[in-house]
């Protein structure tokens, strides 16, 4: 049995504006983990890229977790566990990397334990480490997913949208915890606002399926999560705008943020710029990168 | 100019469980209006079928209401207002009976008056007369569709399904008033529920743009509405679980109810049997009506 493999994995934006906790996209920014296992027992941990030097070597990392899950579940007694990552998702920017890093963990050690895993197999794993579904879906699947929570257990639907668009992520240099951007949520919400993110929902998922693109720009606006984290993200309402003025299709959190993305047709390049330079107007440094659906999700390569 | 024209006008269901006040299906069950305008004043109504004797024949009927908005908007001087209608809808049970005669007054007042007005004319005046836009643009456009709320402004998108279902409507032997429906509703709803109808939304959409059917019966699973509505339904949760076991896809209120509706693959009257059945055990009498989608729309015939 070969005992090294080597997986890439897509990052993830989620909540797409209304679709809260519920939709995610996979986007062609990738991590690669290469997980060898022996029985000379150990944790070892190179990282290049981004987090390199900032990722714990130990079971409190989210990629080890995931493959002592998988160790455990199959009675695998090889005890040695050593990773190789080369990280191009940001962390902690609400592009996907924890659910990278777990889904990632969790295939590679499917793979040199014999594979007896299926893919909703590692999805209900992941979401038991993630706590939720919607970035950990489209990185083992791909594409756009709906997932839902059905008394403890993960559904998913993965959606094939009807026509192309592109994303532009505008990454800026703070890191903000899932967690933090969580506690600004409140307990309850009026019910005008439930409905509102309802109907939106509704156009967004018909809007992709449909192709009628040019309907994101309602289908993207959200009363249930945003509004609550402007506070965290200085300069959002106006990066935000700024995608939007020069024409992108809609523009949203990505994720908990702090990332903002902008879905476009074309011009990606210019709203990637104007993204950039609003938030640089509020102090905030960033960097934007062009992307595009990933449609295959986790892979051995 | 012809000053007589017959316009049929589909019932539709809305809702269909976590899409509040967003999602809406055409279904073929049908009124006909027939219109007549002259110059001789005066307002007439004849009725056969649901209604009959109920329906007030004045400025209060909104049929009459939508055919003096359009002469209004239209400048037309004629004043006499003569209507034959032959219904199928029932009334006031959440089949759209309301909005098939608004969209039925402003598609014959259009056309006898020479059509100035678009289909998204006629879903802005019918949706001001409604005040929502879920059941007047599938009554207007046909098949499914999803409508927001703009700034007061109604905006739709009609989806294909990718897989033919069947609907059956289980009516119940009383009325229930939109407006009560609506009291029963609270001002604010937890977080939880929020993103709980969020995701079900989602996944409803999803579901009917792919055709994985299998996926309604999470996907019509609903707390925004439904929870608040059972005390106004006797034995409402007996009849959509009923559904659900006799081999339905799901089940949900249609529209502000009290009509139920089961969506399914075969087996209709089977479900449609049980769910009155279960009915009756709670002493309310029922009668079930296997539907299907409506693609059309109001038509001229």
């Amino acid at each position: 049995m070969a005992n090294t493999v080597k997986v890439r994995v897509p990052g993830t934006t989620a909540n797409c504006g209304p679709g809260f906790d519920a939709v995610g996209i996979a986007c062609t920014i990738y991590n690669d983990l290469e997980l060898t296992l022996n029985d000379q027992g150990g944790i070892s941990l190179a990282v290049m890229g981004e987090g390199a030097g900032a990722i714990p070597a130990d079971g409190s990392n989210v990629a080890v977790k995931a493959i002592q899950m998988v160790l455990a579940k199959t009675g695998c007694k090889l005890n040695g566990i050593h990773l190789k990552m080369v990280n191009n998702i940001p962390l902690a920017r609400g592009l996907g990397s924890s659910a990278a890093a777990i889904v990632g963990g969790l295939v590679a050690a499917n793979e040199l334990t014999g594979n007896t895993l299926t893919k909703e197999d590692i999805l209900g794993m992941a979401t038991a480490i993630e706590g939720h579904p919607d970035n950990v879906a489209p990185a083992i699947f791909g594409g756009i997913t709906v997932s839902i929570m059905d008394s403890g257990n993960a559904k998913y639907l993965r959606l094939q949208p009807a026509k192309a668009f592109s994303m532009v992520a505008v990454i800026p240099e703070f890191n903000l915890s899932t967690k933090a951007a969580r506690k600004v949520l409140p307990d309850s919400v009026p019910f005008a606002d439930a409905v509102f993110n309802v109907s939106r929902t509704a156009l967004l998922i018909g809007a992709l399926c449909t192709g009628e693109l040019k309907l994101l720009s309602h289908a993207l606006e959200d009363r249930l999560h945003q509004p609550y984290r402007e506070q965290l993200i200085p300069g959002m309402a106006q990066v935000l705008a700024a995608a939007r003025q020069t024409g992108a299709l809609g523009a949203a959190l990505s994720g908990a943020g702090p990332c903002l993305l902008a879905f476009t047709a074309d011009d990606s390049d210019e709203v990637g710029k104007a993204m950039v330079k609003a938030f640089n107007i509020h102090k905030v440094p960033a960097r934007y990168q062009v992307l595009a659906i990933d449609e295959q999700g986790a892979v051995i390569i």
